[in-house]
């Protein structure tokens, strides 16, 4: 090797792709990892609410059936492009038992979580420049994976009056149309809902004209009081993404999936079989057993709303009075504009004083999020149950 | 719902990725799977020369190992974006060991199988527009997904002369200079090699112009008579793709590792965290343990070389005489222009006929690919030691 000179030197060019900024709140957890590493014994704890994963691990039935089927040499080679045809019609039949709406298997298409299914999804749909309209705030992913592929993302400023969600008036005020819409319902961060006639009025409006919606499901399962509704029931148009990440609490597995609408699910195959192959083939066995283990799941839903009761009660009383309604998902979205204009460094004050981690608004949303920071309460409930107290002490103290 | 009318019917727009060619291969498994299951009892069976998976299963000692973490509650969240730290130690350990190459754990990112590696590296190195130049056969992948990406894949046609592989002159030829170049060794379809000095002139040449070189090493450790190089040995710009599936024999477990040159760390550790958020828990688990297992997979290797062998002596002595030197992998790439201008319908014959399922070359190489087909030997030994026979039988009946 003739010495040549490493790349950052050379000059070599990156991507559009290289500039993709990163999702701050991994620098969030990084810090509260530091911080609880340093904390004495005796001590205080780092009360955890800046994390977006459950930490209540895969219910006992979906690891016995993954250990089971290595136990029994299960061969776990590459599965169809689109997954295992008895997890297809397993989610197939949760779609009529759920929400009494018919979704062939043949329409489901088994992905590397989430994550994995939008840029499938983002490629099927959309082409270079076009734009794709979401709420502001919004999960990060959208808008990053959105601009790797040279797609634009289109921010509608949303706030309390609309439970920070979209309405078919953002849309029709558009000039140029955009090509896309994404909505989530619950969302993340703001944890609020679009009502299921709300939804269905996005559905129809899009399709009516010719604009592909993407309805984000993936916090379906953890909602507290209003009804979910799947974009799959008003809309033959729409892309629905789900996953077994939030309500089945099987983050690490990559388990997730796309209701797809007929034009796209040969163009879907395709790039599936390109891009990813297949979903990892145990994992895809572990979410299948999830599907039946409704008790459990539904004790870790029962502690979520839990906690959510007891900090909608005790976040205002310990001055954080201005917050989203906490319809889903395991997020409060607060206004803290009175406190401060800079979240990240009232969060950082917030860790290393108060000893909680929540994550600042910025990642969220570039505009406004300086003036808001997200609290996740899918962390231990005696940590949530002690976290009003704590600000309380630390913004009164 | 006030009956809108299906997305096909109404128009509705498609991305230039639901364009992507289908991997045919799929096809002719799905076509040798529906032979299989006509086959009468007592009939002989369908000798599957298509399929690109070992059949032999992950490692003993990296499913126990799965297991092993499922029985103890081991959480399996989300680990870091590049992967459990542990695992990626053992990874730089393997190429300190195999090829004397220093690689800091820094350097690796554990991705979702090689397919996942692909995007990641694409949208890091490249823009769209920009054209990426390949040996042509290739794995068809490289080039879908680059033009599901917007970017433009360059073919060098090679035969015989270079083994199948590019060569500095090749890519001195190209007018303009491509912003990057794929090679593969050994390689897939064409199973033949590099030697260290191609692969390290090919190295030097595109890191002195400033071409960002792919190194897909999907296939290290599975080579029977040249010795094996990394590109990371001989270039800081290069990008080496790596995977499980192959060696490990660990397909449906989806997972892979890129090596990165320093520049191009932290642009791909963004846009993971984005598109994947991380690779299978339980299977980077289980995949650690699998680079312990070398007795296991060294007996794997022992009997791809002696199917190799079988053939490479009795194809020749069945007509299928013009065969690519079998370097690596496990492929023959097989000119049949004596026999057919048609490989797609000659393959169809020889399944209906000789009960063999071989790929047809179309897949690999628009342009030359209906003279070519592609025999894996990765199936049962008994079934590689059959094979000849049947052949000759049918071409000589």
């Amino acid at each position: 090797m003739s010495g040549p000179k490493p790349g950052l030197q050379l000059g070599l060019k990156v991507g559009r792709g290289a500039h993709a900024p990163a999702f701050l709140v991994m620098d969030v957890i990084a810090a509260a990892n530091a911080r609880a590493a340093g904390i004495a014994p005796g001590e205080p704890g780092i009360l955890r609410m800046e994390v977006g994963q459950p930490g209540t691990g895969a219910p006992r039935g979906a690891a016995e059936a993954a250990a089971r089927a290595l136990r029994d040499g299960h061969p776990m080679g590459y599965t169809e492009a689109f997954g295992l045809r008895s997890l297809r019609e397993r989610i197939s039949r949760r779609y009529a038992e759920h929400y009494d709406t018919a979704v062939p298997a043949e329409r489901i298409a088994v992905t590397v979580g989430a994550s994995g299914a939008f840029p499938l999804a983002f490629l099927a749909a959309f082409d270079t420049g076009d734009r794709v309209a979401m709420a502001a705030p919004y999960y990060p992913p959208y808008a990053n994976i959105l601009t790797a592929l040279g797609m634009v993302p289109q921010l509608l400023p949303c706030d309390a009056s609309t439970r920070f969600q979209p309405t078919v008036a953002m849309l029709e005020a558009l000039d140029p149309r955009p090509a896309g819409v994404i909505v989530a319902s619950p969302c993340n961060p703001a944890g609020t809902m679009l009502t299921p006639e709300e939804l269905g009025a996005i559905a129809r409006w899009c399709h009516d004209h010719g604009v592909r919606l993407i309805s984000d499901e993936i916090y379906h399962g953890l909602s507290y009081d209003m009804p979910e509704a799947t974009a799959a029931a008003h809309s033959p148009s729409a892309i629905v993404v789900n996953s077994f990440s939030k309500y089945f609490s099987m983050t690490g597995w990559r388990i997730g999936w796309l209701v797809l609408p007929e034009d796209l699910v040969r163009p879907v195959e395709r790039l599936a079989q390109n891009m990813f192959i297949s979903a990892p083939h145990v994992a895809q066995i572990a979410a299948e057993a999830a599907m039946d283990c409704t008790e459990e799941l539904e004790a870790n839903r029962a502690a979520y709303r839990r906690s959510r009761d007891l900090l909608l009660r005790g976040l205002p009383e310990a001055g954080f009075d201005q917050i989203a309604a906490a319809d889903g998902a395991f997020y409060i979205w607060a206004d803290v504009g009175h406190l401060t204009n800079d979240s990240p460094g009232f969060c950082s004050r917030m860790l290393a004083e108060a000893g909680i981690a929540a994550t600042p608004g910025v990642d969220f949303d570039p505009e406004r999020g300086a003036r808001f920071l997200r609290f996740s309460y899918c962390g231990p409930e005696a940590d949530m149950a002690e976290a009003p107290g704590r600000l309380r002490r630390w913004l009164q103290g």
